[in-house]
């Protein structure tokens, strides 16, 4: 257990952007989220899975909805209690802690602040390791845990309880009604045992994503010795796959997801060759010169090529230069379970899954 | 207090899919259902809204969709059961009756199945005195009466529980999830007390769905006299706006609605004349020669030229001879607070309110 306060903030928010890969929305309004709830109620705690009683009962708290509107509306302090009052009398017992159920600029923050005004624990951590855009798409799910009772609410005060036969169908219901409150609501979800949470949940996000703020922060340091990326990549144990300026952003904002894809210059070492990066909220896949390089449920990660702050799908924007990050994903992730739920495939991506060190290393090609 | 007998629903059905104005789905179905449930468990209970205690707790039962889809899927005896328990645990409470939201082949028959399968009563009042496509396009609604907390459920047992900030969001949220549960669905909604369905409720809507059906089923009595359609004017206090044979349908499917026009080319004493008929699940308005003749919430509703059996829009084919009625609505649609509800203006009509009894006088004109 410890306490989360205004000045751990600015490093969770950074690296939990990071590991969103693209989404989980914009880490400047989640840290003005989480620090507006401190600043106001005092620190959260954070405690670590093994501090939860195996029948504890906990569930996640998050923004669902397009980063792009996540963006633009802003979450009050009493979503969260309505949320959590609708999910305990459902259950007919009260929440003894919330968790994040990806890490992300807003959605790492979102629980904070939640835990901070609620005066209940935030876990450390996470359904996902990293952000994906649908909300069966957690290891939960893997696990046969349910996502109901299911609370969402908007920001007028609407609120919708959720019990499906599936947590797909879940997903199809509460997107439905996600675009018609405005593209982004507020949601309680995946209800479960402290036992449940252990077993399947990722642990440590929030440790992981501060320790990666911390050292994306203090990446200017080595500037002068021209080492910073090098730094960068090794505190990550990340895969360069690219390095250049962004040439053009496709975008469509459909079923409340921001779609699209970003078309890159080579420039340094990688001048005279291109690149793109699919994404869907997050991005999906990373293409050098025709050759894929990276795929989901692996991290592809843009971030600045100065400053190594992560960019989000949201932030994307023509002449910026980025370089190209794939990340590792969580173990889980590359069951046969997982890739059915979060492989390249069920994207749309035509390619089967091979493990970005694998791509990397050049030993199997793209198919 | 009566029982309603198998022998009592065909006529019912009848009558309330000519009070259903187009909409409010395909009695042939409605009779299904509420006849398999009588045969199963044994007639339903039908109560007038003044042997309901003030304090007593009902709700409406209803399908809400597009009536073309209604006609494909199927409604079980779980549905009911489903619906009940989460308003009831909602409201801490056993419902003591329940009743038909509005007036329709289907919805008037759904409320009946459900009492005969849950073994509560039925009361004999609506919210719309006809069909309505919106579900906050009730008289509760002019009352102040919260839809919510409302719930719907889908075939495949996929359950929503509503709390919104008026019945326009309600609307607004239950249409997204009906579109994504395939276009139809059950539901559960505007509980109240008794004392609240007797002040704002349409009294008698069976009682008179059932004689109305019952002078339908017997209008072939006049045949040979040659009166049949005066009989069914007399009966009905139907205005006779057109008769002619549908010559196109234009149809479109959107949003959980059937949206469309039917033309129509004059027989009989209408020879050389046209017409048409706008509707959105019901219909909405008559044009006869360029002159609108009748407008919601007044009932445009289109009868068989020889059965005078109500014909729905989703049974609107070309080729078929109809007769266009009007009837006028309950007193209260005809206040300022119902007509910004269902007034045509709501519905994209550009014209006033004009009550069908003066159209027909031809004492004002359309604008």
């Amino acid at each position: 257990m410890r306490k989360l306060e205004i000045k751990d903030i600015e490093d969770i928010a950074l690296g939990a952007a990071l590991l969103g890969a693209g989404g989980g929305g914009d880490p400047y309004i989640g840290k003005l989220i989480a620090i507006g709830a401190i600043r106001e109620m005092g620190p959260a705690t954070l405690i670590d899975p093994e501090e939860l009683a195996d029948d504890a009962q906990v569930a996640a708290i998050a923004m669902m909805g397009a980063p792009t509107v996540l963006a633009e509306k802003a979450i009050g302090g009493n979503e969260y209690r309505a949320l959590m009052d609708m999910v305990s009398q459902f259950l007919g017992k009260p929440l003894d802690a919330i968790f994040p159920i990806e890490a992300g600029g807003v959605n790492s923050m979102l629980p904070i602040a939640a835990s901070a005004r609620m005066g209940i624990p935030i876990v450390d951590a996470d359904g996902m390791g990293r952000a994906f855009p649908e909300l069966q798409m957690v290891t939960f799910t893997i696990g046969g845990i349910d996502s109901c009772p299911m609370a969402l609410t908007d920001e007028k005060g609407n609120t919708v309880l959720y019990r499906t036969i599936s947590n797909k169908w879940t997903e199809d219901l509460a997107r439905a009604v996600t675009m018609s409150c405005g593209g982004a609501v507020s949601v309680a979800l995946y209800p479960m045992t402290g036992k449940q949470l252990k077993e399947y949940g990722v642990r440590n996000i929030l440790t992981r994503s501060q320790r990666l703020g911390e050292a994306i922060r203090t990446v200017k340091d080595y500037e002068e010795s021209g080492t910073s990326e090098d730094h960068f990549l090794e505190f990550t144990e990340g895969y360069k796959l690219f390095k250049g300026k962004i040439t053009d952003v496709l975008r469509e904002t459909r079923g409340a997801f921001n779609f699209g894809r970003v078309l890159l210059d080579g420039i340094g070492e990688y001048k005279g060759r291109n690149a793109y990066v699919d994404f869907q909220n997050e991005n999906l896949l990373a293409n050098v010169d025709g050759e894929i390089l990276a795929t989901v449920p692996d991290l592809v990660c843009l971030v600045d090529a100065e400053t190594f702050s992560p960019v989000t799908t949201d932030a994307l924007k023509y002449g910026k230069r980025v370089v190209v990050v794939g990340l590792q994903c969580f173990e889980m992730w590359r069951s046969k379970a997982g890739l059915e739920l979060v492989g390249p495939r069920y994207f749309g991506c035509d390619t089967d899954y091979i493990p970005v060190e694998v791509r990397c290393r050049g030993g199997q090609k793209n198919d």
